[in-house]
């Protein structure tokens, strides 16, 4: 595969100039990873808050500057809330050059990729992105050259054009992470449940203990189970809301699927010990099978 | 307050010898933080696995002793899973010497203060205790001397005997805890809602997950949400089936709060982003309450 201005092509040709539009822990620690990178020439970040651009570039993640400037790089990567993306590709996606490369960050794909295709010309290689990192420390300070070492990097195709998608892995490889192809409806089932899920439960799980707390001291004895379970609803409000909106359908099945997992172990708990101990012991294999 | 045998009273008295009964990661902690604490003349520590004992005693936890060694100390710690505790009281209650103090560390407290209640003799001064504390790592190999360092200790009266609570909270607080005296039945309520609660979710999460699985791949795409979310499950399951089964009146009701509050998750994914962004905030501000 050849690419225009010089720019990305599998085994041994060059990302070029990266502008990364987004310094949240995301785009920031994207940008740390890519610079110096081999293939990189450049990393450029923009933010909606210049305050917040200078502060990943002050953290490695590239020279601050503004959208214009960022969405003219041969890669340009959108790392913002997933509302935001729809709205770039629309308002901007014109400003985009012709044979550059679009991909984004954001953890619901198949709004992403519908308005990639509907509002980014032909000329420009678009392809949805999302690396399975991040933790619940928003913005530059939370960020770290490492975040993405070694995570998938999912690739969700736009249109056929295998040069988006080769170019799109050159980047994702750049920075350390490992390309992994999907389609955006598969991607937006599995991460409605390895993700968006353990956070639509953990908002329900706050709920419970702060309405149990107008009656019960439960602020002085809340446990580590309490802490593990809730911490992914202490990330960026903006960003949670975005995806749960953006794949809410499929949200809603994961719930659904809940609700009938609690009522099995309530079902357990009513059948007594032995009921009980056989369900624990699924949950943790199917963990173990999971995650171990 | 004095206290039989020399042994405990507030200001300035002395534990005198543990005998801890049970060498997993919460009674090997114990063991650690208490050997050579001032008050505490020894500490010996028992297991139903002889090599479990032996292995708590080689990470500092005290002697490895047999059960009636164990039980025949001043001051008795039941660290064992909670359906075993009310066993322990109904079997070995009246090998306890007279005078001495019996404590436990299991997370539901109605069952075993009512076995205590029961089987152990009046002349024993027997408490309820449970330590918020304790990670997803079972046994010795799980277990740090600041395990406990700190952290709320809830002791629960089993019968009107401020001496039992004033040696309980003596050994607590030289173990470095933190005593709170709570009736049984709060303690049950709070924790059926702060830890029982996060774990039975987290089966539910493991299953929900594990399901998908067989049509997606999820394996691939595990996020940190899942990871955290269900970290509790991977704990000792025959302890949290135990404290699940010992507390599954309260658990039930929290189950079916749990169901509400995603139910309310749900309801707002179907009012939209302007809902959603509000159920958001405010759960992530009942979880900075709770434990921000």
């Amino acid at each position: 595969v050849s690419a225009p201005g010089g720019v990305g092509s599998p085994g041994g040709s060059t990302v070029g100039r990266v502008g990364v539009v987004g310094a949240g822990q995301v785009g920031t620690a994207l940008g740390m990873a890519l610079r110096g990178a081999p293939g990189v020439d450049d990393v450029a970040v923009a933010d909606r808050d210049r305050g917040r651009a200078e502060e990943a570039a002050a953290r490695g993640a590239g020279r601050p500057v503004d959208l214009e400037e960022a969405l003219a790089a041969d890669a340009v990567v959108l790392a913002v809330p997933v509302p935001e993306i729809a709205g770039l590709c629309r308002r901007r996606g014109r400003d985009l050059r012709a044979g550059a490369l679009l991909v984004d960050t954001g953890s619901a794909k198949r709004t992403v990729v519908e308005a990639m295709a509907r509002w980014i010309p032909e000329e420009v290689h678009a392809v949805g992105g999302h690396p399975i990192a991040g933790t619940e420390r928003p913005g530059p300070e939370g960020a770290s050259p490492d975040l993405l070492r070694g995570v998938p990097f999912v690739l969700c195709p736009v249109r056929d054009d295998p040069a988006a998608m080769e170019r799109a892995a050159a980047v994702v490889e750049a920075a350390g992470a490992r390309p992994v192809a999907m389609g955006a409806a598969d991607h937006d089932r599995v991460l409605a449940r390895t993700s968006h899920l353990p956070h639509a439960a953990a908002a329900a799980l706050a709920l419970v203990v702060r309405r149990a707390g107008d009656t019960l001291p439960v602020r002085d004895l809340v446990a580590g189970g309490y802490r593990s379970a809730t911490r992914v609803i202490a990330s960026d409000p903006v960003m949670v809301s975005g995806f749960l909106t953006a794949n809410a359908g499929e949200v809603r099945a994961a719930i659904d699927e809940l609700l009938r997992g609690l009522e099995e172990v309530r079902a357990a708990l009513d059948d007594g010990p032995e009921a009980t101990d056989r369900l624990i012991g699924r949950a943790r294999a199917a963990r173990e099978w999971a995650a171990g």
